[in-house]
């Protein structure tokens, strides 16, 4: 079974790419090795950058999120209980949409879901320095072949597909966090309908919403405290002491609905691109989910891709050729952001007296000056790709 | 001997408070531990802030600096071999002057060299918490008292002022930095006019100027190495593989008429007033030298403590009330500056190559983002008083 582009992965970033080379008219694979509906029930995060929202549309997927989305024209960042807001509106006549990656999934498998192979296994890719790659994948127990001309890797992290890049190519840059965001989950209405990003000496606290009547909250926890020590009463409360007294006082809670703890971590691999393979997303990059960069890069690497691919179609060679690095230097704009957010947010173990006064010095600056808040919207908001 | 104004101190934020008190004609006397002589011939930074040119203005010690200073429109960063500019005059139509501390000095002991006992010894405050305090100093074997309203700590981070309040009344903030700067004073025509500070994996350097035919330039150095390990040749052959390839390649080398290494520390303490003692400068805070900030926020504290010294000979007290919190406010911007400043552009024992990544994208930012520029061009400028 040949086609033109094989992808390895059916999360958002893989079914983007696939849906925008099949409305250009280009035989597309996905491979994805769980279910439809193990796929579509993940909970992501939800702030979507204007380029996103563009790039959703060009693809001729957002006219659920057009109507549902929820356009946030600032955020509310608090230290020591002063609450201050980002216009980016004003700042700089740009906004971010706020929609759950999981309906972002939701309508790409509603536009071309018809092209996912769900289930397979053992996935492996042979001869990427060939013009003929191959890729491999056991499905029900037989072994399947795709020929192909470009393999993307979407798959995440944890996948294959950076594991074919010998090690002696490929440089690895991490910084793990020494903390994690327990998430809850609530049928309530959120305490705020813009984001509030907290800092606070006794950690980070994220108020974060889905829509009128789902909350999406996070405080800075360790990463190996046992789920069954935060009862819902005890995540409340910690949230309440860490928010500005006005959000505190308004917060209405409710039974959690998930709950979970998740690690922070940075993390780039260079180069992303190896012969006729190429690295989108987490397969290449993880950033902390402070500033929700995770997706936004995702579709940034999409939109360089997609018309490297275009352009090799035409004839020319040279967007396939640059793709590495005019990914990388947004991709380390990112990690330079979520870097900074996470760490000016965020309490430390053993963080001095001082670093706690450099922190809100940090938010002073931005709360009160406009050079400042206008570099921090451009950078929420995200850089044109 | 009765005064209005007892002075601790005969450095330049002494001698600039004293200088404006004389001219709105209250009485002051400075001390002053060291000779004449010997307080002309320290050495310091010499980047002035618009905003500490306009203070010497108004204390009328400004005709050699109007005509002998370099006023500097930018300055260079560089990483990676990579070096741009920020062009304060058309960000923000701000500048800064390029005139040596030593000289600054020089000009204030012209003006008012008169008010100054030197050699003083065991100087000692009593009654702060009065309305009549007392300042008791040995001189040539004699035991002297002066009775005065105020007492203002200019004598440094070393000085007797702030250890005369009581420690629990006292908070104290600090970073220490591993690592120190190892500085050669060189009769050399500068490299380049604008000061270029430089990132390099192999640790910070800094290319400053005196004037035409002296240059002031910089390495960070561990803070014990021996002097004797520097010799004139090893220093050139350090700062050269630092430095951008074409300021390399200019480099103009000679002997080194002045060396030595200056630790890097980050200090705060909280008030800066207590009762009738006013704590200004060195006395109150620290700043490692990235970005000259020492005297310059020196001469912010003056011009608050100076403001509402007139105020209160006025029959109005608000000014010194609210003097610490006005001066912290400013403190606490330009330590914040200061401090990522160091941190972005130094080499850190330990430091991993995501962190040195991260530095390069700091400052690929600021090569590339306008707001990062703007952000940037007003902190080193100097916020307004």
């Amino acid at each position: 079974m040949p086609t033109q582009v094989c992808i390895i992965g059916g999360g958002p970033s893989g079914m983007l790419l696939a849906q925008l080379l099949k409305t250009a008219g280009h035989d597309v694979v996905v491979l994805e090795r769980q279910s439809r509906a193990y796929v579509l029930a993940r909970i992501r995060a939800g702030v979507l950058e204007q380029g996103t929202v563009d790039m959703l549309r060009k693809a001729g997927v957002a006219s659920r999120l057009d109507r549902e989305g929820y356009v946030h024209g600032g955020t509310l960042l608090a230290a020591k209980n002063q609450q201050f807001r980002i216009d980016f509106d004003d700042l700089i006549s740009k906004n971010v949409t706020v929609y759950g990656q999981t309906e972002v999934t939701k309508d790409l498998y509603d536009a071309c879901g018809d092209l996912v192979i769900h289930g397979v296994a053992n996935v492996d890719l042979a001869d990427l320095h060939s013009k003929a790659p191959v890729v491999s994948y056991q499905l029900d127990g037989t072994v399947h072949h795709i020929k192909c001309d470009f393999v993307i890797g979407c798959d995440g992290y944890h996948g294959v597909s950076r594991r074919a890049i010998p090690s002696d190519v490929l440089t690895e840059y991490e910084r793990v966090y020494p903390f994690g965001w327990l998430g809850v989950l609530s049928e309530t209405p959120p305490v705020s309908q813009e984001l509030i990003y907290a800092n606070h000496s006794r950690g980070f606290a994220l108020c974060s919403m889905r829509n009128e009547a789902l909350s999406r909250y996070y405080i800075q926890s360790p990463v190996d405290d046992p789920l069954d020590k935060w009862t819902d009463d005890a995540f409340w409360d910690e949230l309440r002491r860490r928010l500005p007294q006005e959000a505190a006082e308004n917060l209405i809670t409710g039974p959690s609905i998930e709950k979970s703890i998740a690690p922070l971590r940075s993390f780039v691999a260079e180069p992303m691109r190896w012969g006729a393979l190429f690295l989108v997303g987490d397969a290449a990059h993880i950033v902390p989910p402070t500033g929700a960069k995770g997706l936004n890069l995702a579709v940034s690497d999409v939109h360089y891709l997609f018309e490297g691919l275009i352009q090799h179609y035409a004839g020319d060679d040279t967007g396939l050729d640059r793709y590495s690095e005019k990914a990388l230097t947004r991709v380390w704009s990112a990690i330079r952001f979520s870097w900074w957010f996470t760490t000016t947010m965020h309490s430390f173990p053993g963080q001095s007296e001082f670093d706690q006064k450099i922190q809100e010095s940090e938010l002073a600056l931005l709360a009160g000056s406009r050079s400042a808040q206008t570099n921090f919207a451009e950078n929420y908001v995200g850089r044109p790709f």
